[in-house]
């Protein structure tokens, strides 16, 4: 197949357009890595790899200092939402369409500064990854820190999600258990001869629905946390008094604390049932203390704010990286239908990246 | 198909026996249908008319008072439980295997008498129907009461059931409600941005825990009621905050209170919470203020307790007849799959319906 050539000379409005018409669903984005691969090594100043469908590329100028910028390219499936249009929503002229939001836009930023910016202030590490939105265990942001670790190194990283161009710092931590009641089993005409569990729970629920949870400060960050039911299941027929049930309940918890801190908050919490972890991720510090994080502020010149969702900046804090969030568009119309990006978001942000890069 | 002949002059636990051997799992009842159908026919004191794979044989003898004795002759499928054991349960002689509790035990003794007693001291209406352990719109009782109303008019009516040979009065009625909490949705990120359906269920959850169910006298017999949750779901995602969580709940209520009188009580209970009535069936009263139930009583010289289960007996009430259970068997044994019955106990509603029907 012909890789379908792209020009990432065009504006970034332009581009995040012409990105977003290279349909990439996670598992398909081929001809678009392609496509960025091209652009990638037309620029003499960038040390290109491709690992998969995902791309590292590098200046080597020697700077004190490397950071890292980092996209991916798939997006969730199509919603009879391409090509993108021009539209104006709410008074804001936007770009509308699969992508525009989550995270074309972004992307269009990183890729069109990749190849101006020859001689920036910091050492740059580009990367667009594939498989963001699918099953953890295929991300090509985690293949590239296990293939290439080298590759990922950095001071600092900025992760282009969308923030609607505000700067989200980090990211709470997040851990799924399993709280089950116990009960003995009877027939629902004769009660009196089981233990009902559904009814169990209600001493589980109490005790989330008074929970007052915390605010953590984190460098400098107010994380928000919560604990909260999110499936709960119980009774095997309408005519048997059941024996078990169980709630689901997610925990967010601030970037401070470890998976074990959580784990013993959780089974502290729910003393007294048992509690299984069904799934845990811990959080991402936002590292604002860091003199590349401080400055990289400071360019922006808007306050920084807490993520709450948890996002790929965790996979580089894992790695002892500090990371934060900034990129156009309003993470609410992620994958929704209607997504929507205001054009001025797109502008905003490479204009607070090249900003940053350059002075 | 030639008849599978049945002799029932054999001694009753021989009967039950040979009545259990002629596989007859709801919807397949029609090869003992025929069987017990030629034995009944052969018995000319007995009016005998068929309904699909039911039976009613009624004596004509023009005493004052009549009374139905009822069996269903269906059984849940075997489960590798056939042919019938004679065995040893916990020091006693029984009867091992699919329906021998439930109830071709009762039925044997229906079947015996309906044969031997050519000459009781009231007018008997002896029925054998198909379809009781299957949905309640097939049930042969009902199907009889809408095509032959006549034929099941009566005082008073035995169901052979089993209650381990005493006499169970009545039965509680039965609704079940579903309990809906709302909510809004959010991402389990930022739970704040909307509320918590599944913590609304604390408060149904709280209200049953404590509730302590009334305890109701009917017709002499004490009737306990009872409140319970059967069933819970909710939630659509493990990442998202639920709009819409679901209790079902199981009320089960005293004879002398009316479907209407059990959903008014339930909706004030459930106040505040969205109350949906998905299945009800109102008790039955047992009757023993009604002459021929206290003499039915002072001849099988047994005390009678209040049944729990729903069972026909509720087809009778709803037609205005009184009536108990009175059969062989544990009704904690029905369905299992080491179903067995106690031959004394065979025996003893064989003498005990004998004593009440001849004296």
């Amino acid at each position: 197949m012909p890789v379908t050539p792209l020009d990432a000379t065009v504006d970034v409005v332009t581009l995040t357009e012409d990105l977003c018409n290279i349909s990439s669903v996670s598992g398909d984005e081929g001809a678009l890595a392609d496509a960025i691969e091209q652009v990638l090594r037309s620029q003499s100043h960038l040390e290109v790899v491709r690992d998969g469908d995902a791309l590292v590329a590098r200046t080597n100028l020697g700077r004190t200092s490397r950071v890292v910028i980092a996209g991916h390219i798939d997006v969730v499936p199509v919603a009879d939402n391409l090509p993108v249009r021009r539209v104006d929503v709410n008074g804001e002229a936007s770009l509308w369409g699969r992508g525009t939001v989550d995270m074309k836009g972004g992307v269009a930023v990183a890729l069109k500064l990749a190849c101006e910016l020859s001689s920036p202030n910091v050492d740059i590490t580009w990367i667009f990854y594939d498989h963001e939105e699918v099953d953890a265990a295929l991300n090509g942001l985690g293949r590239l820190s296990r293939n290439h670790p080298e590759l990922i190194q950095a001071d600092f990283a900025v992760l282009c999600e969308p923030t609607a161009a505000v700067i989200e710092g980090g990211c709470n931590g997040t851990m799924r258990v399993a709280v089950t009641a116990s009960g003995v089993k009877a027939h629902s005409a004769r009660p009196w001869m089981g233990e009902n569990a559904i009814h169990g729970l209600s001493e589980v629920l109490a005790r989330l629905s008074v929970n007052k949870p915390e605010t953590v400060s984190v460098d400098g960050l107010d994380y928000r946390e919560s604990l909260n039911a999110v499936m709960v299941s119980g009774g095997i027929a309408t005519n048997v008094i059941p024996d078990s049930a169980t709630l689901t309940v997610n925990y967010r918890f601030a970037p401070s604390k470890s998976l074990a801190d959580a784990e013993a908050y959780l089974r502290s919490f729910f003393e007294g049932f048992e509690v299984e972890v069904t799934d845990a991720s811990a959080g991402a510090r936002p590292g604002l203390d860091r003199p590349a994080a401080s400055a990289f502020v400071s360019a922006i010149g808007v306050a920084a704010r807490p993520k709450y969702g948890w996002t790929d900046v965790a996979r580089f804090s894992a790695l002892g990286i500090p990371a934060v969030n900034y990129g156009p568009g309003d993470p609410n119309k992620a994958h929704a239908d209607d997504e929507s990006v205001p054009i001025a978001q797109i502008e905003s942000c490479y204009l607070g990246l090249k900003n940053w890069l350059l002075n």
